[in-house]
């Protein structure tokens, strides 16, 4: 039986450290410790990693760290959504997003031509830039395919980067799919819809890709889920699983309550009942925002298999 | 300046009088009395209503409620996500789904083959039912037509349902488009898959579809957004309302934060920084279980509404 | 088995029938219905009821529902903080708060003497009135009894209000006690320390109140507690519940969550834990805002406890 | 201008250094980053900093963290509520708090006697532990003073404690007063109440440490809060602050939200509608479970003040 342990500061004390404490403090801090378990336990385990995340993460500088995580060989598929997509791809080329504040004027920032993301600030310029970078890629493609899934198409625009922290370029490279099922929803699905009205017979496949997401892995593959935040890319990731004999290791990370039955909120133990993960899995739910509670549990989950020599690169 | 007053019982109090005295009660009883001023005020100035709402609030009786709105001329764009779709068609062949705990055993209810949202349960059955069913009408559907965009998918599964509580079967009678920008995010995303697989030139053309939500309105439209919880469906309004100018009115019932910078906690005030809402617009952000707030909100909106003969049937 | 069941608006609903209709519709209106059949079941078995909220909600327009309850016949002990107690005196000498918003600037607030607390607002001059009617009231109190519980300065002060929509005075005219173990916690601490200052023998003895407390019901007696909000006044009615071998009712309802291990989000599970209920109680959380939430449920409590005779007055 | 950093781990990464880096990462972790500051700067300017906490705080590890805290120099205030107390001297006693499950059968745990705090486990066998202790400790305080405050109590329990990991102990060899506006309100009220029943003079006198807490800073005083949870214990230090003219920093940390207008969920912006914190103030809010979120925003401020020789020991 384990026992809360007081908990007291050591002067320099690592990340490492500080997540073996918290196994013993209580509450969160435990399921994070529990977190970082289960992330090393399915490394170890080599399973099939699916790791998602949402737009608002790649808007943050978490998206630095996804990319170093491909290159580490911690994610073998990503899911994730189409505003995620634009801001890895504008971050690509050079945008900046500024730091601000929850309370902002939100009319005063529209005038200026401001759009806040919690305290986080993309200008109108970074969307134009956008269209301007994305068409003649897009050109280059529909040149080489007409016809084409989601994953293909994100691949094609990875490669056609140059970025060391870019999710798409370190995605491309190191040949991890990347799946996006709501591919439409951004700004995105505007440049694709007007490319569309050039070339009818331009198709974004995303039914072919769902095969594809099927496929990528199987029922005798150990599956791990690290799902961060909700939404319709933490629901792909674990569908695929479930479809697959379920993940034998989950971790969620997210903010959103159980109490409103949305698949946002839903826990590790509810996915046992879906088999999404497996009866006898290594589950955890760790309540808190991903900004921080994610560097930390992966983190000290990589300084672990690091020693154990089970990163790459 | 309006005051606190204090609440008191009277027998019999109908729903609409105790909205009324919510808005003089405090907190979210105010903001809720405010998202139903802003839905009468939306209906009143004509203006094209989209409502979105997700999986989980199909999965509950709201299901329903929303089939009801469409009836009563309440809603002129539905965006959905692919369980919604799902649930939809599986209580239309007469499917249940049963009440149960937030704190079932998960395990238990695994081996039982039923699958828990909440508090509610979905039976492997039910799965099973739907894949029997949706085949011959996709057959109906392909000899038609090949290519076709989510919207028609849907419109066309509609008008083969026979049930006045679905939703694709309201909308479909009173031509009321449903989107649902990830449509593959479900079994239906299965089914989809397999039926692609003995059809290679089945196409579900998610690109044009965007051009469809994008032109069923327009700048000169007057446009209110009333989204239930948060995720794409929430998102692919507001930014339909975007590429049209905004909305000038916007009501957001969620039980999400906004301090994480998720699209699903994002208040209508930082919609007003995107443009996705108009500066000058009349907006309400009530914090809340949709399965609560929301038919309280629109219980008052209607009953105003009707009074004044602006409800059709 | 229960089952979700569709819901449609029927023109003219009450609540009655609403709360009727949220018993098969899911997630958190299933559990205010539940909520609603605990009150009930509750008053029916003739326990002693324990009523508990913070002082937000006197803040707000609540408080008169707090009062009629109290004349109703359905709390038979009251368990607050200070902040309550202090707004129900202001209001009680005509004060009025004013509706403001969540979104204020809130330095400019404080240059206007306004205090606020999240939408709702109360100006400096309030606290002043308050000051200056209590000091009279201290003086009367103090010529008849130097050393007095909590419990007993409270009933004091409410005889001399005049307020049907008063709590204070309510719980005095019907000898319900009102409990407020940290009764120094707001102005109301400053105003009697300015007044132990004059005269020194003056005690208001907190540990004899917590006898009162313990000792006002007993092992025989049937328990029930609804709490509204966390904090002390939650914790203090259920310790007083333990102490007397726990209740067989409890309604929780809160926005608090329980992944913090907080009091104010313990759910009415972690209770039997305790004992605090007993193991085979009658049970509900209801997750949401109290000023929706509990009007919604107390009312359908009140109109079938009306039906069967059994409300006060 | 400052601009979101993509975040990328470095080998061996540090406390300090990840904090460094959440200043540019985005969401919680930028207002975690500047709450850290706000804590060196309280510090580097000697302000009297307030120090408030919640007792499942205690329960978990946190509890020597505080007395460490303590310890340093990095707090002159504390306050707490009545669980935290009893269960510093459960600790000092050798009690051990065991680790559990959020989703533990709450049944079984009554039988066997365990209590549930979130996912933490205290005996019934540590509350019988506390009552046979504390009553030789009441008999010597009351032989010295028979009416005393609640600090002048805990002053004089923390005088017999001998845990280098105990709040009260190093409070009381540091001259640091810990208020605790609630007393009563928890096991701690039973055992003041029964020694009162034997001995009718002993009293607390509440109202005098109002006094007490007020007058333990002044108008000149620079003043900091440091604010973990909600509660009582947030409030009475934000009013005492207030009474002194509001302070000059502020870090509040809590999974609360504002959106109910409770006292728990309240905002450094809504603090200065009243004055709590003053207009120019340096403040922070922070959601989050704090057995994450303060650790790590403290641990980096220490680094920075060791280095600047700031801390005391």
């Amino acid at each position: 039986m384990a026992f809360v342990q007081d908990f007291t500061w050591k002067e320099g004390i690592t990340v490492k450290d500080l997540v073996k404490d918290f196994g013993a403090i209580g509450y969160q801090s435990i399921e994070l410790a529990r977190a970082k378990e289960s992330i090393v336990k399915m490394k170890k385990a080599s399973a099939k990693i699916f790791l998602t995340f949402t737009s608002n993460m790649v808007t943050s500088g978490l998206r630095g760290f996804f990319a170093q995580l491909v290159r580490l060989g911690m994610a073998d598929v990503l899911v994730t959504t189409a505003g995620a997509i634009e801001e890895d791809i504008m971050k690509a080329m050079g945008e900046r997003f500024a730091i601000g504040s929850f309370s902002s004027d939100d009319v005063e920032l529209h005038e200026r031509g401001d759009n806040r993301i919690g305290n986080l600030v993309v200008t109108n310029e970074s969307y134009c830039e956008l269209e301007d970078k994305l068409l003649p890629m897009l050109d280059k493609i529909y040149a080489k395919q007409q016809r084409l899934t989601v994953s293909e198409l994100l691949k094609e625009i990875g490669l056609q980067l140059d970025d060391e922290n870019s999710i798409l370029y370190q995605a491309a490279k190191h040949d991890v799919p990347v799946f996006c099922p709501g591919i439409t929803d951004g700004s995105l699905g505007f440049h694709l819809f007007m490319y569309q009205q050039k070339h009818d017979d331009f198709i974004i496949d995303v039914v072919k890709d769902f095969k594809k997401i099927v496929l990528c892995t199987s029922h005798d593959d150990t599956k791990g889920v690290i799902a961060l935040g909700g939404s319709i890319s933490k629901h792909h990731a674990i569908l695929a699983c479930l479809l697959n004999g379920g993940a034998r290791y989950a971790v969620y990370m997210t903010t959103a309550r159980s109490t409103s039955g949305s698949m946002s909120g839903a826990t590790t133990n509810e996915a046992k009942s879906w088999g999404k993960v497996q009866d006898d899995s290594d589950v955890s739910t760790v309540i808190g925002d991903v900004t921080i509670t994610f560097p930390i549990a992966m983190i000290a989950a990589l300084e672990e298999l690091k020693e154990e020599g089970l990163l790459d690169g």
